[in-house]
């Protein structure tokens, strides 16, 4: 099996593995009781999240467990609609090709009196600081625009957008769930209000996610209950999956530049591979992508068909994100950057990690080639 | 290490994380891709839903996941409310000495109109069927009243609350994370609409719960985002958690009787002995409460300063609940029974698991007793 759809998720690694393992029989106390079992796993929370703040550039105490991105996505947007409501700035400035877990918090606000500003995306996948200036209005309480997309890996320039918000007075979240391993954070450079990550999509575990809240900015409560994570988000603290997810990030942020060398050599090879297949389109931006990311659209392919050849073939790739797989809806995200509704439907998403080797590489081009040809014959065919 | 604080969390079951551990880099896969490592996610996320719902007495599609008990009840009382207001009915019944996860909603709920009653407990610590039924009027959504209680133990009629509450034509949720793995749940005998669970509380993993929602009953959304879960809780789900949930959910159901009989023993030798102690007083019915627990007020005492030297004797307790540690609030819980605040702050909760001998019983017996007498010598000393 080849899995190329480390988008969806990853992995866990053999680090995050280890280090979660002693929390299950051993350091399972509650970190909020005052005996030793429970201080001992205090320690361990809290280490964890210096351990995570060091990563992101930030301090401890901004650091927030949550159950992963989309809790955090839809914590961050909560927080900041509150704060701004309670100066009476209710505009929200946001992008086309967001995740759901943006989108439909959006959807939420909008019903509750937000004016929500979706800005359109260039047919390159890439939003630009200028876009995001022209938008702000006095009202603007909030600009979310994610650091990497998760369909097609465009990365925004979030570090120019983070300095235009600061400017112009705007908070500014981004979803950086797809970034994290793969491009460096840092919120004070970058200048983020708020942040979201999951663990998962950087060979953590599944169930935990970050939400980094700049200090002095105070998080809405999306749970309520016990007074855990300061009272801005109730329930026993999950710390088996945090200290492994803290794990997780610090390995991958050590091997950031390695990793991505990797990895963009494959990316690269995949893609002029790839390109060879008549009537096909790379999607979005070819360089300013995630080293992970190929993304296509293959014209006269039903996407969810060569998956399945695909997969039959011991390929593991996706069509759209698996978010929203189950839908016969084409991907938003395609159509966002102006891809017709025959190639939406006709995309293949191949997201690679650094285990792949060049012999998988070739035989995915070959693969995915023969069973374009193929399925374009038989639906002639069928025509 | 006696751990005698299983209210607040257990050890992971061998069983459940044996169940665990080929999800993390075995059956990685997202449960929502085509391919066939996703399928085989899938596959084990339908089974692990089965097989609570068979625990349950429920439906395999009444079965919700989430992140944990807060989540779940947060939920429940969200998805009720949302009901309730469709409909005109904006009255909501609960008791004054549930979990904060639900007491700190109802206050949001109020703020946004709802109308609210907490009934008072009885100093027995049990609410009644009666106490129910007149309480409610035209305009009740739901009934909220929790199955055990979290600190003092006492168990609740929730099959007589579920029969007024369905002849009425009310909903009813009842948190059942105290309860679960302690006593017989069954959401049609029981009459219950909603139920939510914690996996923590019966040797499952942390982070992960479940929302029974009686089919028909379409759960409002607290995280929105991808399509997990029939729309109705996003985020890609937590695999290893769940698997694990179902294990320990099954293992525990499976011993119940075998496991209440062993608790119980244990539990009244405990009460028996702690009784002997001077101005010390059970808190909660002595029959109807959980095998596994113990709650005493001590006169003259606080609790905090207790739990430190307990476990210093290498004693795990509590004194009021871990949730709400940090906080210099005497127990609500306490308070609601009609505990003056003296010995609502002079309160231990012993929660015992099977493993517990019996020569650690009348070990924590001898410490306890020996530990409040050398306490009070001291403070009338300072007096």
């Amino acid at each position: 099996m080849i899995y190329a759809d480390n988008a969806a998720t990853t992995k866990l690694s053999d680090t995050a593995l280890e280090a979660m393992l002693p929390c299950f029989q051993e350091y399972y106390g509650n970190p909020s009781s005052v005996y030793a079992a429970g201080q001992n796993a205090k320690r361990l929370l809290e280490n964890a999240r210096r351990q995570i703040a060091a990563c992101l550039g930030a301090e401890a105490r901004e650091i927030i467990f949550t159950s992963g991105g989309s809790e955090s996505d839809n914590q961050a947007l909560r927080t900041a609609a509150a704060i701004g409501a309670a100066s009476g700035k209710k505009h929200i400035i946001s992008t086309a090709f967001e995740h759901h877990a943006i989108l439909r918090t959006l959807d939420t606000l909008a019903q509750e009196g937000f004016r929500i500003t979706l800005l359109d995306v260039p047919e390159n996948g890439i939003i630009s600081a200028e876009q995001i200036e022209a938008a702000i209005r006095p009202d603007t309480a909030l600009v979310s625009v994610m650091y990497a997309n998760n369909e097609i890996g465009t990365i925004q320039p979030i570090a120019e957008i983070g300095a235009v918000c600061r400017k112009r007075g705007v908070l500014f979240h981004t979803d950086a769930v797809q970034a994290a391993g793969h491009l460096p954070i840092d919120v004070r450079m970058q200048q983020i209000d708020l942040l979201s990550l999951s663990a998962h999509k950087f060979h953590g575990p599944k169930g935990t996610g970050i939400l980094y809240a700049k200090k002095g900015l105070r998080p809405a409560r999306l749970i309520c209950g016990g007074g855990q994570e300061r009272g801005v988000r109730a329930g026993t603290e999950n710390l088996p999956a945090i200290v492994g997810m803290a794990a997780a990030l610090t390995e991958s942020a050590n091997k950031i530049s390695d990793d991505t060398a990797i990895l963009t050599r494959r990316r690269d090879r995949l893609i002029a591979g790839l390109r060879q297949i008549p009537d096909s389109v790379l999607n979005g931006d070819q360089e300013r992508r995630l080293p992970s990311n190929v993304n296509f659209s293959f014209d006269g392919i039903e996407g969810e068909t060569l998956l399945i050849l695909l997969s039959a073939a011991g390929i593991c790739a996706s069509s759209g994100s698996a978010c929203a797989s189950g839908s016969t809806e084409p991907s938003h995200v395609l159509r966002a950057i102006g891809r017709s509704t025959p190639l939406a439907h006709g995309s293949l998403r191949l997201t690679i990690g650094t285990d792949i080797t060049d012999n998988e590489i070739e035989y995915i081009i070959r693969t995915v080639t023969e069973t374009v040809a193929k399925l374009r014959k038989t639906s002639r065919r069928l025509v």
